[in-house]
């Protein structure tokens, strides 16, 4: 996915929209009168990479189709705080009732690709890229995974369907490492590579063996991934070795020295911090 | 709200599972047989207020009807780490299809449960409720309260027709604090109060004269509180006092000493760590 | 709610041209041309308050989202037999695929107005409130509590999560008026009223030490409301007191007299009669 | 129709509950304990027939699938004041969240059936049958028509897909009832018959040469209508005849003696008053 | 029927969209740019009756709304090979990603009407007319029947409320031709015909007696079939007589000339072959 | 995907089952007594796959949740013609109302089935393996692919998502196949082939140099395909070939022989000819 699907984004913030509103904004509804015209401005109160200008526009164009933002900078943009990232005008209901939600959205959408940007940038150099994992809001995942796009980075299966991650828990069941990515080879499509998550040395050779496209040395030390790449590299040049468990800001680029073509990161979803963005009304 | 409603639950859970299944697991379906047996294990991994025990059983029960759990603890239990909070038995396609979901649900829940719980223990003693806000995950916002809930404090407005509270946007577009709140006391129902923010004094007494209900005390210093609070006392005995913008552990017992009856914080919902919990998968 | 939900009604409108098209109007297929023109007016056969012109406009618009209609009165407008209210053109097939449920629209839309209006006249004067009831048409809650407000009166609760109402099978379940009371006082969130139902003086004395908000007199005849009102205003200046149960045209002034805030009519949904509208299409 | 689709009514009635209940009953839960038993019972407040015996069940088990209702008549039998109808017994909570809905669709239904009841009973001993019309309340069409057929009474469409009725401004706009009649004839498939509107002898005459299978005699007297059905029966013995627009129960006699068919009548649906049902709900 | 419902079409090449594509067209979104630009050429490959010029600009348009075709032919046109028969331009993503579903669309659609126009021209000259059978594809009945419309054929019942169609499991189940007619006769709507299926002279004469208003002689030759309408016509001049079951178009007109009003033939949708069509996709 | 997603499949039948039943079946409800019982038997009229039994139950639980069938063969078993299928027995409403649409998608997916059966022992020996394609009917695709595994062939994507299958399109509009497949190797995610359709030695070689897992060759001649193969082995041997095109069951086995490991045959969806199958009811 290079690009935000269209329709699922408004079925979704349709739904977020009637969370919030149920049967109508009262406070709005009692205060100011149905016509009244009002301006807002989205203004960065940090330093962060922007993310979420669709999600936010898609909010207030739900209200009302007539309404529009005018963005100053992109997705992926890196702003300082004071920057103005958008403006929009409309009925001042429209604004009010959307207010939440949008910035909900952009605040956790900045904080995801903002986290994501400082990970990658601390690989820079290396061949290592980072992934994300399916640690992601339940709901959001199209939305975070998208955060983690424009945060520069790359995304990992989008779902159970979407591609084979033979785990720990497969393996036991299964009866060994060989017989679980062996069914898999026959079972999958051609179009599908087979991933298998070892740790240690006979786990990694005896997958190799049985034809693992991918390996994901889980919860290993740098020094570890290190001795299995080497092993790997040596069996079979063209499999791909993904780091995974774990990895934080401080630790990630060793993995990326010991020489793995992927690192995925729970935390770009899951610890990322909301950033601080403002929406400031005035009449229009 | 006291209580789960499992209506909206299990529909919720159903398009959690669907977000992360699509057409299905592919990786299961290939390495395992389709009848084979298994059962799973809950462990905390760390100190907890364990929350969302209803939740991942919706997801097991949506996935396969005869599937349930079985307890340890009940939500808002305090557990330690190595705690076995509850194990589940059943198809082992039905354990891995909902092992992702159930802990991202859990982990999530039982954060803002733990974090709400040192909220209300840090004002114990004093006569201030902890209170969240409109700060919750979209989409997440009945499971989110349930958590607040769990974990002692109360909740606040569940959506923009759930009470009326006059904000800063409102009053300037209105053109004043005694006629925003003139309009909300002529137009809401008679079962409805009205809230208003004031964050200075002048505020506070139009305020009151125009018959408030409840005042929200925004982005004050304790200090600044206390003078207020003192004020509203005076003038009116029987208004609620609503402390709120930007409090945190450390600063919250001032406030709660400042006199006010509520404290809202919107760190509960929106900066809760998920907590560590496992799920180990065995054959059976 | 002052204003109608445009989105919910395009989608409860959709439901009800969908019950009454099925595959589609057979009829109109058969016996006339794809793109024939024509022209239709609504004309009232009756003296009445005019209410449900958005809901006829979104039938026909969701049949043509280009069809619309010119209104001649607003809804709220007292208009005499003949008088034409509206008028559309376009295609023919949408005009008379929309005529039935226009018209089932408007007639008990208007018909609910009109109702309202004459109980609003005949408390003119008072200090005296009319409110509606939960006693409305299953589906069509929404469009009439609208209609109440465009007659005069005001809104009760809109629904069970819409505010706390103790009636006497709660407190006969929870074990007396003062454990409902307090035990609500308790529970509910601080933007929320309590009102209680009560019938004699003890009760009526319990509710008010109990805490509560606002006393329901139920079913109690104009004089022993008087009686009631008097002992209440001694007790407590601020409690708002609601008459409720069996009012009629005939008695609702004397309740007003007997000095109550509020009076409940659940006439004003339940019984009111649909107004006369015709709807005349002539080719155009 | 002679049964009530399930898959439909639990459909319907789900989202009758969720107008009502929007995200919960906020007294019932902060009065009562979620446990909490008890017992209710319907009971007439006068003679009806009663209808919606099913509707009311499956409000509860909507709420509760082990909730059942335990009747004491069947739909259709009349009942004097004071009779119980029906019993049911469950947990408190699921009982006050269902006694308005339930008892808004039993009192309007029952009123349905108890009004048919009378006009049958009015034509009795008379070839004529009572048919309804299309002017339901929209969103309860199957339901009205259900109770119409309890009260003894045949159903006319269930929509406009449902079968060819041609009326005055379908005649208007096709060019005459011969070119209407003619264009229907050979559109429509051939399980239907065609049905065409006529207010004059000429008419008459025109849709009866052109194979109209049945005529719909529009705002005649009965003196009107018996002439007109001595020229129809001469002219086409297999031809029906309907009497229709504004027929009461004063005049419904007279219309079945002047020898039509079958007598159509708007009120069965838009005119019946709602019957006088009570719930009394204990502890249990 | 004689249009397609816009509404209904619309959510249906929506669902066929969302099976297709998923969480997205990775091969586009992967090679291609976002605003890169294109047009398409479909054209037929085979001699045929087009049919779905609407279904396939539905899936271009619920793509994008700017989307439209150019037709050079319309539904019902008969084109050699060769001819270009429609052409769009627009986004490039959007004519690949619709591309699929056009065609499955447009080559089964112009598939049935091609074989009905072949039926059609068979029996012409003839009073016979041909019908289809509810033996369409689940999910497409509208969009199949539409297309036999197209070829030139009429429609028997949409589905099971559309019409009364005793089979010989009815009579079986009932005890009998007489006892199933008469029970129908009764309690259908007086809008709706009758009709029987019968396959001997003993069941005919007995359902003609019982009210009949068709027969379907099922399964008969086409000699013993033109002894049944001797005997029918006999009998009951104004019945009309369909034959049904293994109708090709080798006897077709052997049935027709035996004297049937209708042949219905459930190859039409079941066994109609799909129509070469191609769609060409340049750089624009 | 292995097995059928229950949560899905039941969701299409009952969509399929109101696309035939509307607002109920009124011949069998003006026929038959409510709750008369019968029983009911899926007889095979030829040799054929058997493929669609958990679909059948389906339609007839989703009727009545009790109902069930009882199968004397599984999906994949081949019987003659005369064999008993399954029986079931039941409220003869439940199996009158679900007759048609049981047999319709037996009839077809045993069709598919069938014909796959055929096209997979016409390569047998060889190393190539039968897959299917996106020309599956609109809406049935899950029920398809299904199919094709029964009856012993692999599928290929199951969506635009699905996987990466660069066209001669996509190839134009990106500007050769080296630009494309290099896009394609960048932009997806690490466990997505990338599969590349040539047509002539030149862009094969450059597809293989440009990275492509796997290389559709489209309208080949046998003979064309075996020097692709030669060459290709020659480049990559790791690379998977496919054939693609117009492949009939009598040139499959040329295809195979060419040395290719997959064929994908566009007629096992959509060309399958439908089995015969009857149900007979009885009296139970």
């Amino acid at each position: 996915m290079n690009w935000l699907d269209e329709g699922a984004l408004f079925s979704q913030i349709g739904s977020f929209l009637q969370e919030d509103m149920g049967r109508g904004d009262i406070t709005t509804q009692s205060t100011l009168m149905r016509s009244q015209s009002a301006k807002g401005r989205f203004i960065a109160k940090e330093t962060m990479v922007v993310c979420g200008l669709e999600a936010a526009e898609a909010v207030f164009s739900t209200l009302d189709s007539q309404q529009q933002i005018e963005a100053f900078v992109s997705d992926g943009d890196e702003v300082e705080a004071g920057k103005v990232i958008a403006r929009t005008s409309g009925f001042a209901d429209v604004l009010l009732a959307g207010e939440r939600l949008a910035l909900n959205l952009m605040q956790r959408l900045s904080g995801i690709a903002t986290l994501t940007r400082e990970f990658v940038r601390a690989v820079e150099g290396t061949d290592a890229q980072i992934v994300d994992t399916r640690k992601t809001t339940p709901g959001l995942r199209m939305l975070e995974k998208y955060a983690v796009l424009t945060g520069g980075a790359r995304n990992h299966r989008f779902g159970l369907d979407d591609g084979v991650l033979i785990k720990d828990n497969h393996i036991a069941l299964a009866g060994g490492v060989a017989t679980a990515v062996g069914r898999a080879r026959k079972a999958v499509g051609h179009l599908h590579k087979v991933e298998v998550e070892v740790s240690k040395e006979s786990d990694l050779r005896e997958a190799i063996e049985a034809g693992a496209d991918i390996i994901m040395l889980d919860n290993r030390t740098p020094e570890e991934t290190h001795q299995l790449v080497e092993l790997a590299r040596g069996l079979a040049p063209h499999v791909l070795l993904e780091s995974s468990g774990g990895v934080t800001l401080e630790t990630v680029r060793a993995y990326a020295e010991a020489g793995v073509d992927l690192i995925s990161v729970g935390a770009l979803t899951h610890s990322a911090r909301a950033m601080d963005i403002s929406f400031k009304i005035q009449s229009a």
